[in-house]
């Protein structure tokens, strides 16, 4: 009864939210807001802020860079008024005074937003005005203090406990199925063939993060092939002609690709939520499952080769290995941290470096950006937590002892 | 396939909600949120999230009142740090300055009620959380601060643009409808025949709003009388022997009782929005309806007329009805609305006071506490924000000819 | 998706069906069956199929009574003309003269009542027709051929596979539970408590057969416990104050009331794919569950002991239990079957005669007809194949030791 | 809630439909048939049908047609025991004496084909299998005879009052649609863009009838346009250039392609109900509808002009016209009715021959076919009745003047 029930008013509410309004409201920009943020909140603003979202929704680029600075140049925090609020409570500490405190030290734009977001459907526009920001915002550091207001929101928003887990597969609508391609980005999916290779084997698995209010737009989804044994490449783990197994058989799932679909979402995490509970129901569901593994690109190893100076052909694999292991072990940025993104990504996950493998991606990125070269990061949720604590305090890298091998030999090579 | 792919990833979130992490964490409480706060978002602080509210899940009311005092003592602002940040944005206005700024100014509680909502069903507990909390704060100004903590967040989780309305009928679940029975707060439901008597006739509707997280909790439900003409007493709108209509004869719909359901969630608004989408709905489905209006009753009347030591009779009526829209339309608190609790709501959600009754709710409730009087709020939706701007701005109350002549008529004869 | 859309079609569906068609069809009953049977079928019958169903329900019992003796006797088998075809068959095997057998072979009676379930939503009335005929033929052998008709159809249409299994629980709708409190039939469910109390605790179950097209009509139903060891009385399973298990640490599932709803489907029999279905289903959701069996009445023992003049008080427990068991296991009918109806019922599917107990249902009704008595079948699925096959062929009554044991004493002792 | 337990209830009998028995049974097919035909009907029949499925879904086509020829000889009717239950029921007409008449005049290969229907999951292998018995009859009429008795069965199991009617969008499951793409019989459908533009736009809708057991199978489905006016091409509507316009802008509904999905269903017949069901469910969204049409092939124009040795160009308009107009109206079967089959089909149901158009299709096939051109057939549902009526009872075809006009010139110039 409750989905039952949810689909009808989600229905309606649909209707409700392609209905125009009629009567366009064509007063300044800023009237509407000042009237959004004096409205007496529940009752009033609904009306004003379906106007701005429309009038949002029709701006070009120079209207939404005007748009945007003055949210953050009028909708900014009072700094004397903070002072005046802060002094206030420092002598005595009251609910009122702590209630005035709040309110200064909260840039009105923030309540702006939320009061936007009363629309049946806002959500999904307001992180579209979120994307325009951050494309828009340039070297403006006020830009980049509003977009702190946005990121702080929908961090609230899309806690992990409002998330909702959903399979993906062929039997999703074809609008979300649609977007799944648009979205991958790291293996390219061709067509729909392609894709139907990816969804529909009994050994391959797909999940997605939802948000409620957002049901048509996945957040973020991961693609999964169960196995036996963990695999050393990625055209043999897409090839059309590999051999299916059934997923019962499996002993292994592999995470081969991880793509996060709303820029307007951008250091919003979800990936690490995602991971671990897809691993979760895959396990409950297949009990014989043993190792969590990806299989991973490595992004920045061609160019790390290529600051060094060290020029390295893709089918001398046994070199190949060593350097990609000693790029990944070793190779640091200023704050401790691995140099290569998805390494950082996995290992602050917790996960354990675990084997390097050449030739593994001969796509036309691959080649570019990894020489061919790609990574198995092993999750072992047992170690996670102590993997990812070490990483964090001590920057400690989690790797097998190949990997440590491999890299040592580079390292002596070099 | 949305809703169905969410309805069985909801079944397994809760399947796993219920799996107990087994190892019982048993340091002391402060090191756990300690702990929480400390980690690094995503990744590591789930484990500890549920170990905290497992554990307050098991607190008495002592320990419960402990555990707001550490929130309220050791997770507040600091506010020599939001001197400092604040000072420092004064002189540079940068993304990092004013960053420094926001995480200063905002007390850690807040994000630990958010890192507590990673829970998969912890938004549920949380609300539970400050309803304890209202309940054990005393006169403790720095519990009421807490408390204002709580309530900025819900306000953001509770939004209007997130919430379901979900019409409840002979055919929800029973489990919700027996939470129904239990909110029920204005017109006792006193068993499942009465209950199904306001269900399931065509005639009758009732709505629900709904958190999508919290799907099996009701947070405000209106119940909705469909007739023909303005009704003039409950208890005729309640009869079992009265004669039903079919809803596509009515002309008017009444909303006889709008209950809030959950206590954690007071000063949250959602009563405007209710009665406004649920109108909208109904002139959707049923376009021959003309007239919105409440029959409410008039909770403090006998308290004023006690006060002002006026001995009256309910079957007096046409005194009754004279001071009643006296006491509605001329009786002020200091701050110049009107003392009576649900007139303040209406009239502030820009309803007109449109008739007055006398011997309209014979209840031994409804004679104790306004002489049997009840009242219609009447929602012109073309005029509502006229008179809601009216209200708010100038504490002008909009009322019929006929309700302003009978308390004219009460205050001459006063 | 599918079933959204299901419920979308559904939902829409049922609009229509309660939209009348207006223009009432005033002719002689006789003229629109023949009509119907006259249409080319898909094309034209269904307008003539609404408006007969529509002047049905308008009928009262003396009309029903005419229009069945309209169907036996108008539109019923031509013998002639079977005769001729069946010669013409006889003669020469073609597809032609196949065809005319068959459609002189059945008699007109049969297409018009699937003309008549054309209609939308018809396949609920026409049950109910075929309940007034039952209700109304007294020894009219003309009426209970044309049940015959009924029954054949309604066996094809309300075959096994066309069935859906559905739990049942306190999240159903509640006009369903409506209809399991009205339609239990074996131990009466005096209020909502009484079946919150069977419904929502985790050590009890209850399931239904549907059909796809009566989405609001339960079949049949089964009520399920869940129990550690076999139970030996009604009252201890449904007592208030019973301990309640986790349902994880049951290893007995007990079927205590089966009941069906539906009385225009007599003689289509359910009983036992639903225990077999069931039982398949909570083994497959608890496996520790061991032993599935039944705690049923014995509805003729009372009235069958009056017959022999055997005077015996409920307290003589062991008397009764003797005498129960060779109730059970020695009393035949002239068919050489068991006399007690639930006997042959459980013993037809397979079952065992497990345990009998005595003091075992001391409710006005369990003195009544059995003295207090209940037994206990049981369901061995490796065995039931052989012991129904021993039943039907040799009416062989599969009995355990200590039963056996207690029917030889009570053959002694008469 | 119905609908939510339905689709687990669903779920988890296709989990056990997947599950094998295990122990496969290798007595020969004869014995399997005997012992299900014998069994005592709702106890034991399950295990032995789920093995006869199993074992002719295994089998080859040399296999099958014996299988069938089996079926044909030893299931049949026993002509000496229909005269005898004949004779003793035109003796005497009791319950007992039909009885064995229906029993004696039903061959036992019906009620196996429902025994074997008991199976969750068998309708659809029995649809199959009539598919296969349509596939290997060849002339002979046994089976042909045979296959009379599964299209008895299937015509009173897919009764249109069981049927369900879904719409097919761009939210539908994707295998779904992959069927859409596979069945389409009349326009294909060139790759998932081309649907897409069938199904997405808001002025193209698609329509499928589904049985409830065959959720992932659709029977039937009907391709419309939303059009103002009626359309004269076929490439003017699929055009990828064309202006959408809104649903509530039209005027007329086209229907511009029907294809039935299911060989297995062969002369079962939903056309009519499918179309008359469209345009109700079309009426009621979009109250301006005005005009039901189709745009129809000429499948045997091509053809016919052939036989007639008649010569004519593809751009010669007027003349294709007025020839296919004369096809259309005056040609006729030797039984009287259009000897154009979809003509025959839409005139059947109540339709009239409303415009004709030259140059209307002008795809390979539409060429070859119809010389390019294509008709309209006007669906008037106030007038249909009649239509249906005259064209069932004296062949009269209901044509439009103009249609009428352009027949007469063709006569008159031949």
């Amino acid at each position: 009864m409750t989905l039952l029930a949810d689909l009808l008013s989600t229905v309606f509410e649909r209707r409700h939210r392609l209905a125009r309004t009629g009567s366009r409201d064509d007063r300044p920009i800023e009237a509407l807001t000042a009237e959004l943020i004096g409205a007496s909140v529940e009752a009033s603003g609904l009306a004003v802020a379906r106007s701005l979202l429309e009038r949002y929704a029709e701006m070009d680029d120079a209207a939404k860079r005007g748009f945007f600075h003055h949210l953050a140049r009028d909708m900014n925090i009072d700094e004397s008024e903070v002072q005046r609020a802060l002094e206030a409570y420092a002598r005595e500490q009251t609910k009122a005074t702590y209630r005035s405190f709040m309110q200064a030290a909260e840039p009105p734009r923030q309540e702006l937003i939320r009061r936007l977001n009363q629309v049946p459907g806002a959500t999904a526009a307001l992180v579209g005005m979120r994307a325009d920001l951050l494309r828009l915002s340039g070297d403006e550091d006020a830009l980049h203090a509003l977009d702190l207001d946005f990121r702080h929101l929908f961090a609230s928003w899309f806690n992990r406990g409002f998330l909702v887990l959903r399979p993906i597969n062929w039997g999703s609508p074809a609008f979300i199925l649609d977007k799944i391609i648009d979205y991958e980005a790291v293996h390219r999916i061709d067509s729909w063939d392609d894709l139907r290779r990816r969804l529909e084997p009994t050994d391959r698995r797909c999940f997605a993060f939802f948000h409620p209010v957002m049901p048509d737009e996945p957040l973020i989804f991961v693609e999964v092939a169960l196995t036996r044994g963990v695999p050393g490449s990625i055209q043999g783990l897409l090839a059309e002609s590999r051999d299916m197994i059934e997923a019962e058989d499996a002993d292994t799932a592999v995470f081969y690709s991880i793509s996060n679909c709303q820029e307007g979402l951008a250091s919003i995490s979800f990936g690490h939520s995602l991971i671990k509970q897809v691993a979760a129901d895959l396990s409950a569901e297949l009990p014989t499952l043993e190792t969590f593994v990806t299989l991973s690109p490595i992004p920045g190893f061609a160019h790390w080769l290529a600051d060094q100076d060290i020029a390295v052909q893709p089918d001398d694999t046994d070199r190949v290995r060593a350097l990609a292991a000693h790029y990944l072990f070793d190779v640091k940025r200023s704050d401790g941290l691995p140099r290569d993104p998805v390494a950082r990504f996995h290992l602050g996950n917790g996960a354990v470096l675990h084997q390097v493998h050449a030739a593994a991606d001969l796509s036309e990125n691959g080649l570019e950006q990894s020489k061919g070269a790609m990574v198995n990061y092993l999750y072992d949720f047992e170690k996670v937590a102590r993997n990812l604590e070490g990483f964090a305090v001590a920057q400690t890298i989690a790797a097998s002892q190949e990997v440590r091998a491999l890299a040592a030999a580079a390292r002596k090579a070099a």
